[in-house]
């Protein structure tokens, strides 16, 4: 995990917030590496889950929304950890993370006995919104996305002309005041959220609840994460929340220990009737056919962003020993992404720096490619040193420009290039023209 | 602006956030066309701006910082509209939108004139990150992603091997308690922007703020805003902030009246320079070349997402009688996006719904075209209505597969469809493999 928090920082994944201000706890900032490889995440889920579906339309919900909201949904009531007061230096802290001493608790800070009982400590960000810090104006930042998706059911039925079963699907911050944010960007305050609310009639609930599963699992494994290092927890009865009939946890293993990334839950008609309930709305479905009108039940597939980029970051992480064309051995670092969540598509060189023609072609190449995908262009270096920046940012493709390229070498080896694999670290010629097309096919 | 109001509930683009139980106001959501809409602004700004540049990374910083960052940046003590409250009714007013009355201001609330003197109101949302409400733990939602920017300054610069002049590229969301929130998402208090700083040498500060502002008017024409729909005010020396030396202003023709769209600000070398004494560390660039150290000058373009898609819907929408085959006339409501910018890129329809080889054609040109675009597959209702229903999403091509393209009239028609253009309504005849690389080429 050091080294990959080392090589993250070192070649621009994922930045402390407020670094220059001694950072700020729980909170990240993800820099020009980092921002790309969330970009291609967020973009395939989204590709996959709505533009390549009929049944589902996608949202974007604020973050801040009526309080009411969090009223009826339960998490101003209960969305809390256990926290208790040391009397003695005012420190608080999770009751349940409380060390213990003779049989009592005592208080980490400064060792006093004399702590209150524990109390709900709600992980909501509280705010205000209007000129008073008044109880009317009381907001909170949202603990999830998944609410707004509840919240405007009616309104999607009524504009999208979907049928059950359909889904809603938002990615979006979501902030949750961690007393104890640990493990990296896996618990921070701040994250985001890939989030399905699937809505379907009851009887169908705990089918499609499997069939998200599969689906879900052929996500991760579309972006590079097999199967096989995905572990399906089918939480068992009494452990579930009391709502959900089924709950699926797809865990993770991070190298800090196997850790969920995702949760499907099988949540019933819960939040459409607690929505129901609360607001006074006609939230039910109308099946005009059958002529029946009831609240649908709800599969909830909901992803972690900042959690499935670690991982991808994890599951790429490779060091391996290689020997260069002297007999010299080297650790090469490589980042082994998926094509498609590679930050950088591929690096393009002209061998020499100082030959204009070379240049000009290798930038001829660059703009040939990049309407359509992300390009580096490098000239700096030699360029076994160029290949070794780009494995370690996962760039899975290089093009070199050459003296052959520009026909140096003769008509036939005109206007083809060295297309090297990062993996294998195999290289082909190929030419100009066959660049766009193959390239294309391997980051789709 | 009431019908494109009207339009924008009844498609999908945007609803109120928390409509069921009341709105929140200065909050929206954005629905399953909205965020498409959005969705494709935003990735056409990152395409342009930084993924087409070898001289800009991105970065995606959080939305809650240290609070250093603001007092630094000077949003601690300034960032405030002035109020007053009424000592009667206890309400809270802007300053200087209180009615008057003869000579005196008095309360709109309860008509009070007992008021008290204007002070400043920090326009910053607050909350607490950590256990404690204390000082200690204060922290504000960002009114702007800019500072995330000057503050990972050295990371990304020592990460990315860029040379100024260089540009460090950010989306995100932003909060403003805005007193008055007004002209539906052109003022809200939760938004999102589009914000570069551009690092340069002082003596390249004015000309590259011409160049950005070029450059800013080229990306408008290029999402179809038209350049002379753009007005652009240069603002005048002692009305622009005291640290910059240039401000362009880029204001569209709003429905509610002509305003801001954008800001280009030539900052010099202010925010550098704050965050360099704030916080003891090292943010100068070192020109190796000329052995030079100091502190960047930079221009910033300030785009608002929320105000160019609604920019983009007043552009857009219009309104046209068209007299159909049987003469009668009918009122044509159609949003003219730039295909790039549509929601929707196509309408894929089988002429009857109860023909099984249409249908299964027709969801064979689906299959092909959804991997590269936001498809919609309609099979209902006359196919008139399903052209005119695209025509509100502002579709920009619909494809009909008919019983000439299942081989009914014989071998040379088969495999050909009906491709009909949005804003002439002229339908042409085109093979099903022309389909893709035409219409990826219109959207591109």
């Amino acid at each position: 995990m050091e080294k990959i928090v080392s090589l993250c920082k070192r070649r621009g994944f994922i930045f402390q917030s407020s670094e220059i201000y001694g950072g700020l706890n729980g909170f990240w900032d993800f820099g020009p590496l980092g921002v790309e490889l969330k970009r291609n995440l967020k973009d395939f889920w989204w590709r996959r889950n709505v533009r390549e579906r009929d049944d589902m339309v996608g949202m974007d919900g604020s973050i801040i929304m009526n309080r009411a909201v969090w009223k009826a949904s339960g998490h101003e009531e209960t969305f809390s950890d256990p926290m208790v007061d040391c009397k003695s230096c005012k420190a608080r802290h999770r009751a349940d993370q409380l060390p213990e001493k003779d049989g009592t608790k005592y208080c980490p800070n400064c060792g006093s006995r004399d702590l209150t009982e524990p109390r709900a400590f709600n992980l909501m960000f509280k705010s205000y919104a209007g000129p008073l810090e008044s109880d009317d104006n009381l907001v909170y930042l949202r603990p999830e996305t998944a609410q707004a998706m509840f919240v405007q059911f009616r309104n999607v039925l009524d504009t999208s002309r979907q049928k059950l079963p359909f889904g809603i699907a938002q990615i979006g911050k979501a902030f949750r005041n961690e007393i104890n944010p640990r493990n990296y960007i896996f618990r921070s305050r701040e994250f985001e959220q890939m989030e399905i609310e699937y809505f379907c009639r009851a009887e169908d609930g705990l089918a499609l609840t499997d069939y998200w599963l599969e689906q879900r699992l052929k996500f991760y494994e579309d972006i590079g994460i097999p199967r096989d290092k995905i572990h399906v927890v089918d939480i068992p009865d009494g452990e579930r929340a009391f709502y959900s009939k089924k709950t699926y946890d797809l865990e993770y293993e991070f190298p800090f220990g196997v850790s969920e990334l995702e949760g499907i839950a099988y949540r019933t008609d819960y939040d459409l009737s607690r929505h129901i309930e609360a607001s006074g709305k006609p939230l039910e479905y109308h099946d005009q056919e059958k002529n029946e009108k009831f609240v649908p039940h709800v599969v909830e597939p909901s992803a972690g962003v900042d959690r499935t980029t670690l991982a991808l970051l994890c599951e790429a992480f490779d060091e391996e020993t290689v020997t260069d064309e002297n007999g010299k051995s080297e650790v090469r670092t490589v980042l082994r992404f998926h094509p498609r969540m590679a930050p950088i598509k591929v690096g393009i060189f002209p061998l020499l720096k100082n030959k204009p023609e070379l240049v000009a072609k290798a930038k001829e190449v660059v703009a040939k490619l990049r309407p359509h995908m992300a390009v580096s262009y490098d000239e700096a270096g030699a360029i076994g040193r160029r290949y070794r920046r780009q494995d370690e940012a996962g760039t899975p493709f290089c093009v070199t420009v050459d003296f052959d390229t520009v026909g140096e070498n003769g008509p036939e080896k005109a206007d083809t290039v060295t297309l090297r694999h990062r993996d294998s670290m195999q290289q082909e010629r190929v030419s100009i023209d066959e660049l766009l097309p193959r390239l294309a096919a391997a980051i789709l």
